[in-house]
């Protein structure tokens, strides 16, 4: 099989941001020819499936200015330079539902947009939630409102278009798979 | 509950490219500070998951240049500016796989990354694929492998972060759903 590879024939570095830097690449295709890359460069983020003990989930509702509109989603923040994601997702977990957990677990990685950015995004499940006394502060920019919500309200907030975000739609899929496996048991 | 919008005060555009445009919003939070949105506009995308007669999945294997590395996903494509996402997701099924669907139904859509761009992606389903002696060309600077799993090959797959993307994920996700939901039955 041939190689798909492309190589970096130039970089151009058009943007950096606080959260991303675009830069555009001149490439070499396999055949040969020429042609440009646009490229997002993100430090990767950690996303958490939160259960409470009921069998509920927690989840913030968030206005997302790409959108223009207010979802709701899963847990979720961007990863500190270097830093493990078990540490973000701690960190971000407490930030934004004032819970932490003593069983947060590795569920899976996916890049959220291959085709134009590198954001690499980690998904934990946390169970065991504890409240805590005096939880680690929103960022200053952050406005998030907590949301518990059953299966059933789940699926009316999906059918509603306000949970409408690729990780939190992965989580729903998961829990569903969840709730089944435990319904043959 | 109060809003959580954010108002525009000023929008700088950094950036248009063939597809991506990026612009850096300053907004006015819920009370009333001021923050900047990096935000990347993107005209939306189509993915399909295609099942073969034999209960196999077609994927493509594709350098991704974000990335660095080459990857396995299901087929996608991004959508022309007002075309109707079932449209291209025929063009895109037949450009990079070779096949046609007279069984392409609509599964869902998510933005794949809201906290800093406004991609929305459709996903179809697509089975009873028809081989087409002739099929729409690849884009002149699109390389892909077409490759044919079972739901064991796909799992090895992702073990090998060779599947590592957010729609493929979430495709694989849904195959195991219905293979379990068969197995009840």
């Amino acid at each position: 099989m041939d190689s798909l590879e492309e190589k970096t024939l130039h970089t151009e570095k058009i943007f950096s941001g606080n959260v991303i830097d675009l830069q555009v690449d001149d490439v070499e295709l396999p055949n040969g020819e020429k042609s440009k890359r646009e490229i997002v460069k993100h430090p990767g983020a950690v996303a958490i499936i939160p259960f409470s003990a009921d069998g509920e989930m927690y989840l913030v509702e968030q206005f997302r200015k790409p959108l223009e509109k207010t979802i709701i989603e899963i847990p979720a923040g961007k990863m500190e330079p270097g830093e493990d994601p078990l540490v973000t997702a701690r960190r971000e977990l407490e930030e934004e539902t004032g819970f932490q957990s003593d069983d947060l677990t590795y569920l899976t990685s996916f890049y959220t947009s291959p085709g134009f950015a590198n954001e690499l995004l980690h998904v934990y499940v946390a169970r065991d939630l504890r409240k805590m006394e005096q939880p680690l502060a929103q960022d200053a920019d952050e406005f998030i409102n907590l949301v518990k919500v059953t299966p059933e309200e789940a699926e009316q907030l999906i059918e509603q278009q306000l949970i409408h975000d690729a990780k939190t739609m992965y989580a729903m899929q998961y829990w569903k798979m969840q709730l089944l496996i435990e319904e043959n048991e």
